[in-house]
């Protein structure tokens, strides 16, 4: 093998100055993303192994960020995932992940080992516990590692987040089943502490109220995201004297569930009882009844929560910022939920 | 709030050493697992926090383990995790993730990143690429980082491994679709490179040769694990002469692409085509259509792949050793190539 590629050598080639290779390599955002990329590739071309832990000593950088999810296998998760390692990686950063399983000490116990592992920053979906101590965030915070939410967040002062207008979509899904001639509109909810799961239930109990249809709240039930609870609880349902003629549900999965349980009553979907799910999981698309669902853009989400790091990772000046980004839904409207075809061209 | 525990309150409520307490909660393979697990318990109970960087730096090890796969969003992959995260958790262990989404310079990167994050260990399945070098597992080796591959491995001296006997899964899968009076069986495969695959074509060959039939290499296909992938293939197989009247996929999501294609053909399901994937994912169940498939145990992998970290780990004389773990497949037969209910039975 040949002698190692130095930043001189890229630097010699695209003659321009090797604290300019450096400053690109490192993802400074001073250097122009255009010259960024030409660094980048010309390094790629010519076999440059930047010594990364050098780099973290002497930028106190690691250039290796954590996100934190409740679960890694979800199509959801998965695509922000995508989106954030999409936009990360030109920069030179590295994505690390860890799950909670929506246990809370795994919460606290993932952003102690990301700290242990140097990481630069972290973005996160919280998980889906009735957690009452912001201690592990505040700790970031105070060492000054950006903490940015996406999707399931806390409003935290100083913590910027990523979110879609949850009650938008909600209330859309809601209002599109009351247009489809649905009275008794039954919602599976989750974890309301969680203000995406506060907002899905605001928006659809607002959707019933604004159409003058009575509001039961024994159709609303707290459930996890998991095939089988839809099953269980769906039985539950249409054990009752006045069953409802729809489903407005927070998770693919629980709606998967209902759709299997409505299915082994020998009752016909959209029919007798429609369905809409919300997250847009592959599955909902590909299944013999597609599924109805809402949209959430994850790999959009993703990208934007890694701009809003790099943003707060290269502001040299330490102006705290905190910026809330708001993301439009979209309803994607399928069988479990159209009864009459006409309205698909609306 | 109070004074903060110490590992001496914890001590002192078991009536046990301040050293046992230790060595307990830094999982110490000395320690039974009774004893860990109820000091664990009792730390828990008694909000112990453990200063793991003070222990870190006390110790030489941080308690990270990274995790590499090619993808996290397959529930193979999820549930390999799983299996790591619930064998490790239990000794003190966090796991973080890393994907490469099958780009070989990713893998590199990621085990780059691992070490700089002063991970203890690295368990990994190897990227669908065709990289030649081993320098940077070597890399590993040389700074005495355990390293173990779980399912797609590749034979280094000085790592071992735990996959499934995919040679015969694939014998089993072929033979099934004989016995259904199949007689032209597609192979959809992938890189060969890779042990795995290599190891389902061969499977598939001898289960071909072994009963007579005629072994067609055009018949063979290399593809990628995606439904789009599979219509494709499948497109271009159904417009040959003399297609073929059953398929027999390395990967479920090209199987369902495969099983799409099909129907938009107007072909029947197993009667025209009979159809078998492989690793089991959850949809190949839950399908209006199920999808026959080879499971694989990820969950076992996993903890077995975690259990054989921790003999490494824990193997305070450092004498190498090597092991070769093979898991045993399981055929599950359903609707997509089970011509004759009769044959349930047997």
């Amino acid at each position: 093998m040949g002698k190692k590629t130095t930043i001189y050598d890229i630097a010699e080639k695209l003659n321009i100055t090797a604290a300019t290779v450096s400053r690109a390599l490192n993802g400074n955002s001073k250097i122009s993303e255009k010259t960024r990329k030409l660094v980048n590739d010309t390094a790629k071309e010519m076999n440059y192994e930047q010594n990364k832990l050098a780099l973290a000593l002497k930028s106190g950088k690691s250039f290796n960020v954590g996100v934190i999810v409740p679960r890694i296998d979800t199509n959801f998760f998965a695509s922000v995932i995508r989106g954030i390692e999409d936009e990360l990686h030109p920069n030179g950063y590295h994505v690390i992940i860890c799950q909670t399983h929506d246990q809370e000490n795994l919460e606290i116990e993932n952003i102690n080992s990301l700290l242990n592992a140097q990481v630069d920053g972290i973005l996160m979906s919280i998980s889906n516990s009735k957690l009452e101590t912001n201690q592990h965030f505040q700790k970031l915070l105070k060492k000054g590692v950006p903490l940015i939410f996406f999707d399931r967040k806390k409003d935290i002062a100083g913590v910027s987040s990523v979110t879609i207008d949850d009650f938008k979509g909600a209330y859309e899904a809601t209002q599109h089943l009351i247009d489809q001639g649905c009275k008794r509109i039954a919602h599976y909810s989750s974890n309301r502490d969680i203000l995406i799961f506060k907002n899905r239930y605001l928006g659809y109990k607002q959707a019933i109220i604004d159409n003058g249809l009575e509001f039961d709240e024994t159709l609303v039930i707290e459930t996890i995201s998991k095939i089988i609870e839809g099953r269980k609880i769906t039985k539950q349902l249409l054990a009752m004297k006045n069953p409802p003629d729809a489903i407005f549900s927070v998770s693919d999965f629980t709606a998967l569930g209902a759709i299997e349980e409505i299915k082994a009553h020998g009752l016909k979907i959209p029919e007798d009882i429609s369905v809409v799910g919300f997250s847009n999981e592959p599955f909902t698309r590909f299944m013999e009844l597609s599924i109805s669902s809402v949209d959430q853009s994850p790999i959009e989400m993703g990208r934007i929560s890694a701009q809003v790091f790099l943003e707060e990772a290269n502001n040299s000046k330490k102006i705290k910022s905190e910026k809330q980004v708001v993301l439009s839904p979209e309803l994607i409207i399928r069988d479990s939920s159209l009864k009459s075809k006409v309205l698909v061209d609306n």
